[in-house]
């Protein structure tokens, strides 16, 4: 009646999977199978974008030894996940969609996207300079994973790319956040990749903030916490920065949030990963990481 | 009195020019040079985006030898350029600042930025999924210098380029126009770079449009004409393909024309090249073009 694994998707469809996986589907949307079925559950994959749903069902599987998701964030999974159980996010897997995304809100912003728009529903035809990307300097905070994909993507623009992890890599050109004061003024544009963690929490606060030069422009991918969004507000309000912001705090954003109409600032709701590059991706990252687990494999990565 | 040059900028503004360089400096704004200050100018260079003010005098040039243009596009200064001119485009000056357009309108089009901005603007949070360019066949028409800067750029978000000019060039992988009909269906992306030419004019017509694929998105940052706009809205309004157009025909578009408000358009109000990438590039190759038009080099490159 139990199985070993609880997926978001069948067997056939994540594919290359053993034959008769020993599998329950359940993708987060229909009834949580019954205390029954779960009993031999060792592996369980979060349903992707169904985490409110999903997050009791991990405290009822008695054998749980792996918690698999398929966000790159874990910080509302791991509350959630027993000692002795294996937490492994789903890094790679939304690097495409989400460096892509951060070069949109950068293009966007830059090339005047939203303004172009909102002359559009007017039928208004006005030809007017706006910034671009080439000749720009671009920082990336939280050089990782996702930063690579990144600044692969925005090295062909004819722009700088800085990058900026927690520790310093020299070898591959990667300054440790040490140097982030010195590093911030000349940037044109901030991106923050940085995992929510209790050290990054508001470390984009009014100091940060102000270390920017006027009219750069922040872009946010990572997590809203990350930014104050207070502090923020001031520097839109006072038409100093420009932002574009993917993920917001509080998230969802109320519809009465000030933020929503400050000036100078773009906001995508949460859609860094959900695109069409998802699908595929996910199901590799799941069909490596149930192959390793099947043949007794160190999963990777973990958080 | 008179002057060998006349130039849109100073030429200590232009840099790298011999000191006492004999030149006048009009940018199109203020009142034209009296003739007798023209009799002598052997090199003019037009204003950018002055061209309405600029081309009559053309004619009042009678020691001109060189028109000089700062846009790619040349199909409105030609007429007007008398035998034994020599008439040079500005290649290379755009290719950053309109392939980044091109890879703008791709972007913001695929993963919904107008959408998202007008949500923004009644204050809703709504996430949802929306195509990423990874894993798209993107289809170049018109591959050439620009081309070329748009494939760089597009290249690394794992995408397939299909490029395609008037005539094939295997060595560099480009495809000629007698391939088109069979590699349009398979097309999710067509970005249109071609020249505007007698051949040119209405390429996209209704049976270019109908071998597109279903909800396939047509990027226009060439000529307006080289699309049938009649053509096109018919596709727009029965939501069988989408359209990001840089350039229309008419142009600017009529704030009444029906285009605005189609569905699934995006319209920009042709600034592929008016970029803060424009002045320094500008000003690069005028200084080149002097510096050999001073050295009796050939001039490069003509239309």
């Amino acid at each position: 009646m139990s199985a070993r694994y609880l997926l978001p998707y069948a067997p056939d469809a994540i594919g290359g999977l053993p034959v008769g996986l020993d599998a329950l589907v359940w993708d987060g949307d229909g009834p949580v199978p019954p205390d029954a079925e779960l009993r031999e559950v060792e592996f369980f994959c979060l349903p992707y974008m169904r985490h409110a749903a999903a997050l009791p069902l991990i405290g009822r599987l008695p054998s749980l030894k792996v918690v698999q998701t398929l966000t790159a964030g874990m910080d509302d999974v791991l509350p959630h996940v027993p000692d002795g159980v294996v937490a492994c996010n789903a890094r790679g897997l939304h690097d495409a969609s989400t460096a892509e995304l951060a070069v949109t809100l950068v293009l966007a912003s830059l090339r005047g996207v939203p303004h172009f728009t909102r002359l559009q529903d007017r039928g208004r035809w006005q030809q007017e300079f706006h910034e671009s990307l080439a000749d720009k300097t671009v920082l990336i905070l939280g050089y990782g994973s996702i930063g690579r994909a990144l600044a692969a993507r925005l090295e062909p623009f004819e722009c700088e790319v800085v990058r900026v992890a927690r520790r310093a890599r020299p070898d591959e050109g990667v300054h440790g956040t040490e140097e982030l004061t010195a590093l911030l003024p000349s940037a044109d544009v901030v991106v923050l990749l940085t995992p929510l963690t209790p050290e990054s929490r508001h470390l984009v606060d009014a100091g940060f903030l102000a270390r920017m030069k006027d009219g750069a422009l922040l872009v946010n991918v990572a997590r809203g916490p990350v930014v104050d969004t207070r502090a923020l507000l001031a520097e839109l309000t006072a038409q100093r920065l420009r932002a574009a912001l993917d993920v917001t705090d509080p998230e969802p954003l109320p519809a009465d949030h000030p933020l929503w109409h400050a000036p100078g600032v773009l906001i995508t709701p949460h859609v860094g990963g959900p695109s069409s590059a998802f699908l595929p991706r996910a199901k590799r990252t799941l069909r490596r990481q149930v192959l390793r687990f099947e043949n007794g494999e160190p999963l990777a990565p973990g958080h």
